[in-house]
């Protein structure tokens, strides 16, 4: 199910499980005034007393910033936030949300998190930001899972941006891992390049000090179950940023407003 | 195919591709000869220029000397090797094995290890020495997979020893994913246990900054590969211990002889 809002007017939750649209003159909004659009409206499933996984990554920190606000606000109380990376841990704590993990608290009510790339099936590619394998394990102990993401994450097929799908590796041999992830998809002409830091051009190392294999595929990469399954089948392979199966909302905000997209 | 040898008569390994057999007087023989039987009986596999993976613990200890002997006696020579351990890599270095890594020899020419299970269709467990991974990446690329066992590792099925079936996984929120863990294996009463040091009582950590998550099964897990792929899926964990059509041979030593199983 797709409804369209317009970035201006966001109803409450509820009108999500109809098929009404909203239509007004569109806004030119900046891609970071987009990203803030579809978090707000993430945080409106966001209900007093529940757990809450916290995203990474620039969309994410909106979300993070609107919980915080809520909260000093006194509209949502009894909140308790796990965050997916140190730094979102650290930002949380900055906005006053109360953290906990998940081994005091197993389950998770809704996790928020921005993705990279989201196919027509609500698959998604994650960690570009580098915080993929905390953001899985608490989006995988999730009942609900809230994508937030502008328009220009929308992809065709997985991979399509042409942009990094990152696999997270243990340093141990990583070059001849990465040897292998590009063997693995010889046939979507895939390249593969060890992260580096922008600020210091090392190597970059993830929160469980691993590194990070980008992925860059000219074509696709055919069943994502079947590629998922092959990716972790290689030894020195810690997890990847393939999300299948995993978004149960996708909230997109575009020029023409906010699109709330609901796996059926 | 299967073949007996007796325990001192160590025929050349071109006999293995016939079906006879050799009995004598069985040897009284201590689990520790066990394992050196097989363990010279693999190193006949070994040829002068070959990249040989150098496998870790008590069995694969006494190949690892071996090879440095024949090396020493030069009748084996221009021999790499690549070990699977911290550990093996120094004692191999104190026997004055050249020894190299999957970088530089992506392709070994054969695999020696020791196993701590080995079921009818030669899967194995591995890692209770606690090099699970670095062993599956060797492993993993090697043309040839000799696995050496004294015969007191032969079991009806995986998990039948009731001893440790060992998975790498990170730190971050390792109680949360030995919970999955024994949700996951629930049907065979899985009971997961966090590995530490004997030696300090501390969390017992791998080398690659690991803990080892050790499962306990009461009953069958059923079909291998769905297993492994259904472990390697859950976010959290890095690898683990069970080897499934990896193994090319298997030899086992007995008071009954050397047997040698290959894989059909």
């Amino acid at each position: 199910m797709s409804t369209t809002y317009a970035p201006h007017f966001i109803p409450s939750k509820t009108v999500l499980s109809t098929s009404s649209s909203f239509s007004s003159t569109p806004l030119i909004m900046s891609q970071d005034e987009l990203k803030k659009t579809a978090a707000y409206k993430a945080v409106e499933f966001v209900e007093s007393g529940m757990v809450i996984g916290l995203g990474t990554g620039s969309t994410a920190k909106h979300a993070v910033d609107r919980i915080g606000d809520l909260i000093q606000q006194g509209v949502l109380t009894n909140i308790v936030g796990i965050p997916t990376s140190i730094k979102t841990y650290e930002h949380a704590l900055n906005v006053n949300i109360t953290l906990s993990d998940l081994e005091t608290h197993p389950v998770v009510d809704l996790a928020i998190d921005g993705a990279d790339e989201v196919d027509p099936d609500l698959n998604l590619v994650k960690g570009r930001g580098g915080a993929l394998l905390r953001e899985k394990m608490i989006e995988f102990a999730s009942k609900k899972f809230v994508v937030i993401v502008d328009e220009s994450k929308l992809v065709d097929y997985i991979g399509a941006s042409g942009l990094a799908f990152p696999v997270e590796v243990v340093p141990f041999c990583w070059k001849f891992t990465a040897h292998r992830l590009e063997l693995l998809f010889e046939e979507a002409d895939c390249v593969a390049k060890i992260r580096t830091s922008v600020e210091t051009g090392e190597v970059f190392v993830t929160d469980n000090g691993n590194y990070t294999i980008d992925l860059y595929f000219k074509k696709s990469i055919g069943d994502l179950k079947v590629a998922s399954d092959a990716i972790l089948r290689l030894p020195g392979v810690v997890e990847h940023g393939l999300f299948v199966n995993m978004a149960t909302t996708v909230i997109v905000a575009g020029e023409d407003g906010v699109t709330v997209k609901n796996k059926c």
